[in-house]
């Protein structure tokens, strides 16, 4: 039988879900689940419930695992407890600060359900972890560094959008490859954050607007702009649609450490992403661990779970005995 | 209390778990098993015991995990099983179409002693299938690449010393750069073994040997050298001593797939490692392992793992709380 999974939120990432589960053969989507009015809402797979939210506990019965597609800085801290209580979940929480009472709070809603809920899974956090976290376990006496990029960021491509006489704006964030390459070198730098990323932003101009103003504004932003080397590109809203409606992202996870009885040898450990669609890759990412969720359960397992819980086979539709014939 | 981690069989790769152990401070090296007159053999760590093997059961309140050194071809097939059935075991055995024979030999002794063995832990097998893991589990419409160096292949350099006229050598593989350059650029090549690596041997030929005829030899042997484009440098012993002493490895995972509704985006996972010291980092994963292999025995586990059976947190000795706060 399949594992029926439920959509909450039809966004970026809700579409991506729905396009991923369509490539895994033991799943099926069971309904679509959204604040708008349902009518309003057509999904891609033929045949799919849309649902309003409000129904939801109708669906306890009808769906194993529920993915939850809304946004760390409101949605998920209410939704993910609360329908932990009904489902198992899993989510892409992904303020950082805030994950040990996120966890708390999914953990006491799971227990007590006796449902299984994972939290904070993608990419950063997600699969970036995941890397930090055996590259520590297999070399304790090193160095970690992440990058991200090259990939256009939505935080600082709306923080843009604020900005007087901006139309329309996307901001890409960049590695700079001589810091890369100074780690890959093994040469351990202390990178300041100028150091580490560029920011390029491609700006369309309201009529009228005084670009040199706008120019400077973006640039001495803090926070977002003000700590990195900024470039501004003034181009017009044909150019933007049509160079820049892609939503790429990526980044590299590295850690050098040393070995030997005197750390007399060194190695790096090197992860990297180059994505075209950071929200598919995202929530093919949230359905692997959806068949993680599900077969947890099934265990008789319950309670908060992030990706360093769970044994990898988990991911897999494959056997035990099928994943060490052909992937060991 | 610290994790007394026993060796067994003292070479390369046993010293290389005497130096990570020191790099564990929750782990302690309790004693050094040898096939070799014990007398004859010494070790770094001070006051360290070493034995021998045929006194390896009068340990086994005193060892929490041995960690097994011996060789895959004859050494492992026996002695994994053997030594299940006294202690917590964590072996390299790297023989990949023998793995589910051994695993079976492994999960039988391990489950009658109720002890936990865990097979092929290392990079490849190891990290390297992890990876393969993780991303065939996120990316299922997808393709994959392993390529392998620059490193030193202790196999090649052995059949090289086995021609007539040659008194030592060392062989690195070598991937080819243009390959791996089409796999990141997402074109899904099909590569023949010729188009993935080279292989590049550095030669010291006996007195009065021909030079021609041995290249001759080593380019065409089958198997090891007839599929590659062979180079082979003849050079003098110094250099060879100077230049060419250390076993540096490496490698690289890669899978390409797609997303998307019609599989319209393309995604690059890539992972890498540049080793200094192939045993010296197998060694660090195969401490990581221990570690785990202990904690899971204490949680009353017993019976064959492989990577893909241990969830990430059991590798690392900090708390899952502090794993939340510090890597998620």
């Amino acid at each position: 039988m399949s594992i029926r999974i439920g959509i909450m939120g039809y966004g970026n990432l809700g579409r991506g879900i729905e396009c991923a589960i369509r490539q895994n053969a033991d799943m099926e989507l069971a309904a679509v689940f959204t604040r708008r009015d349902p009518e309003t809402v057509s999904v891609l797979t033929e045949g799919v419930a849309v649902c309003s939210v409000s129904e939801a506990e109708q669906w306890k019965d009808k769906v194993d695992v529920m993915i939850l597609c809304g946004g760390s800085a409101t949605d998920l801290p209410e939704q993910t407890p609360k329908y932990a209580s009904m489902f198992n979940v899993v989510d892409s929480f992904d303020t950082h600060a805030r994950i040990p009472e996120h966890f708390a709070n999914v953990d006491a809603a799971a227990k007590e359900s006796g449902k299984v809920g994972i939290i904070s899974v993608g990419w950063d956090p997600g699969m970036f972890s995941l890397n930090r976290l055996y590259a520590n376990a297999i070399l304790p006496d090193g160095k970690d560094y992440t990058f991200w990029g090259k990939g256009v960021s939505q935080g600082h491509s709306d923080a843009i959008r604020r900005v007087e006489g901006v139309r329309d704006a996307k901001q890409y964030t960049i590695p700079v490859e001589a810091a890369l390459e100074a780690v890959r070198n093994g040469e351990n730098p202390e990178l300041s954050t100028r150091q580490k990323h560029t920011r390029e932003c491609f700006v369309v101009l309201e009529e009228g607007a005084d670009a040199a103003k706008v120019e400077e504004e973006i640039k001495t932003m803090p926070n977002y702009f003000s700590d990195y080397d900024t470039t501004v590109h003034f181009i017009s809203q044909e150019e933007l649609d049509k160079n820049h409606s892609g939503i790429p992202h990526g980044g590299f996870v590295l850690r050098s450490g040393k070995t030997g009885w005197e750390g007399e040898h060194s190695h790096l450990i090197e992860y990297s992403l180059k994505l075209d669609s950071n929200p598919e890759f995202t929530s093919s990412v949230l359905v692997a661990y959806a068949r993680a969720a599900y077969r947890l359960y099934k265990e008789g397992q319950s309670g908060c779970k992030t990706v360093f819980d769970i044994a990898p086979a988990y991911l897999s539709s494959k056997s035990g005995e099928e994943l060490r014939a052909s992937m060991l």
